[in-house]
């Protein structure tokens, strides 16, 4: 970062203030908000999810001015009598000395303290000094206005690696780009944080079931997210590889149930590759697929122009009543390939819902799978270990008896691993 | 997140209060800031790198309290005479009515205010608004002790869609975990912002020429890192596999030359599936070599125990004299594989030394590569647009002419797609 930085924190040249957005943001290093030309829809009251959330005559510029720029330091401390108060002296000495004005104040009834300071530039500075061991700086600046912080944060590394407290460990994040036009912040299965590199918001509406987006990256091209989760993009066939046993299954002259799949990708690849005896698809929402039908074409071809073909039909419904006819009119399947909800990441699973839906889908299912079928599932982020283990756990229980391998693919949009299961009924 | 919230934000239930940090670190949304009991080494407050940046005493709890919980708010709104003041008015007016005491201040000349608020259990508000349109709101919490923001947020929401002010969006941030005790937080090659599951740092320590780091990932294992760029992890046989041709080139009966390559992966993969007549590895790094040898053994496996085989030489030196000796003494190559340094993120090349030393690499490699030969290369992020063509036009404007494919990578430690390029002279 901050390749067109100042030789000072405190006096920036008057020809970086004066640098317009558009010099500010040509170093690679920076991001592009770019406001694409096609957004949808814009409706800057709405509360409801049915409009799209960018607008859409924001230019470049106007966007670079509004979004600014987070530095962040911090400092691990070893708590003492006094650390607190020293720490936070230190900091408002070099802020001081850097042009900030301003000063903190108590946080609680201990010595924490909390406080924001302005500075040159229209940059403010938060801190947060706590009892327990930590300062955390936070610097927000525009970059079209205000210099990088590099020396000050430099400047207050010294300063505080110089204190009589014990300094832990200081570190510095990277820089985080706030108020862009699209939404780049997803937090992983695990609450890890990532950015995403979304350049436009190409679909958001609502539908009976969840909230349907699509958004556009550069690299993983249009990618479906529901309900906030990034579902699938179009750079995402190892997904529909591993959930269809990872090469490892022929699906000719087989009978096949999806449930889920909306996105089509999974009937699209049987289609492509196979020559199944018949394909059932199961799914709810409408509204995935029409908007999967036309963003993420590469995905699912045209298997979602029409609701059947030759050897295969998409029934539009609740998978659950559908399964239950099936086992009453003792209609069975060879596979049976789950692309519904992921396992759920509570492991308290007595009264949760999820897990409840979760073993009922399992339980049909496994009535309506042949002696020798088998059915294929996604799991869940590889890190939710506790949540894939109370699954495990739950299938060497089951009676009669199922058998499960467990395999993990690296799905490019996901950003982590993702773990896929096979499950089959023990022969007695 | 926020499994464990309370029914209101004013005032949590003393339960809550109470609770002890472990108990609030039980979700699992939530991250475990498991403290290793293998890290290296502690020298608090040393300034130099050749010591590990991690406490070994540290247990979880005191970790877990030292750790604090980021909750942000992004809105953008129209910028308007009165705005500022308006928005500014009703976040503080919630915050108040929320028991936060404070005021904010003015940010410049114009109407933008900065400011940070304290509330119950020890948080912190800090608050920013911009005249150009946007505010931010980050709130500091202690987990252990202080509520969840969702219904403040959720009441902020309400009041800022109710202002005169047009609001053109308003978007929650994921939470972020400050201080813990291992980085966490990278940068991609694009400057987007990812936060890694590293729960333990193995080794940091500094060379002649960078510094070294292993990392330790649950998902992708031991990680090497060298001067902050995440370098090859455990589950990263993708990149070997693509920086070697992506199973296109056959090595057997070759003389293959490796440019860096300290990690051992290429040099063991070609032990390991080809019988190349003779492969010579130029690394000028030893500090690498001995950090691979010992940590990602499931990487180099045994090659890097010594520096010699029957068919292959280990040289620890700088590969820019050595590929003068080549060309001087008329040693070719069939296949150079460079491992170097990544494509230089700067596109402003006339003066990049880094770029400088690419295109020197490069013409000494063609100088020393056979007719038919193959040199093999890493690129950059996929992202890298501008970078990439100023590469790729390099490419065409060499004299004698080469040609050139290039293909993308999902290695799954860098959390990006991944550029290489395969490069060969044109017969005349």
């Amino acid at each position: 970062m901050g390749g067109a930085t100042t030789s000072s924190f405190v006096a920036p040249p008057s020809s970086l203030r004066n640098s317009s957005p558009d010099d500010c943001g040509r170093s690679h290093q920076h991001h592009h908000h770019l406001q694409p030309p096609s957004a949808v829809n814009s409706s800057a009251r709405s509360t409801t999810a049915t409009t799209t959330t960018t607008a859409t005559t924001t230019t470049t510029t106007t966007t670079t001015a509004m979004a600014s720029l987070v530095h962040a330091l911090d400092c691990v401390f070893t708590p003492s009598p006094g650390a607190c108060e020293e720490v936070l002296a230190c900091v408002q000495r070099v802020l001081g000395e850097a042009g900030f004005r301003g000063s903190a104040q108590a946080l609680g009834p201990g010595p924490g303290a909390c406080g924001s300071l302005s500075g040159d530039g229209e940059t403010c500075a938060c801190l947060c000094v706590r009892e327990s061991g930590l300062l955390t700086i936070d610097l927000h600046r525009d970059e079209a206005v205000s210099p990088s912080p590099d020396e000050l944060f430099s400047a207050l590394e010294v300063a505080l690696r110089e204190l009589r407290t014990e300094v832990q460990h200081l570190r510095r994040l990277p820089p985080v780009h706030r108020g862009g036009p699209v939404e780049r912040f997803w937090a992983l299965s695990d609450g890890r944080v990532v950015e995403y590199d979304f350049e436009e918001e190409t679909l958001t509406t609502r539908s009976a079931y969840q909230s349907v987006r699509v958004l556009r990256s550069p690299q993983y091209g249009s990618t479906l997210v529901l309900n906030g989760d990034v579902n699938l993009a179009e750079s995402d066939a190892a997904y529909t590889q591993c959930i269809m046993g990872d090469g490892q299954e022929t699906f000719t002259g087989r009978d096949v149930l999806i449930l889920g799949g909306g996105d089509g990708a999974i009937l699209h690849s049987l289609l492509s590759n196979y020559k199944p005896r018949s394909i059932t698809m199961l799914e709810i929402d409408p509204v995935v697929m029409e908007a999967c039908r036309t963003h993420l074409r590469s995905v699912c071809g045209d298997v979602l122009d029409s609701l059947s073909g030759p050897t295969h039909q998409i029934v539009v419904g609740d998978c659950v009543p559908a399964l239950r006819r099936y086992a009453d009119s003792g209609t069975e399947f060879d596979f049976i390939i789950n692309d519904l909800t992921a396992i759920p990441i509570s492991t308290t699973h007595h009264h949760d819902s999820s897990w409840e839906f979760l073993w009922l889908i399992l339980e049909l299912s496994l009535k309506v799978l042949r002696p020798d079928g088998k059915y294929l599932t996604q799991g869940n982020g590889y890190n939710m270990r506790a949540a894939l283990r109370v699954y495990e756990q739950h299938l060497g229980q089951l009676q009669p008896p199922v058998g499960f391998t467990r395999r993990t693919a690296n799905v490019p949009s996901y950003l982590e691993l993702w773990v896929f299961y096979t499950i089959w009924k023990k022969t007695p």
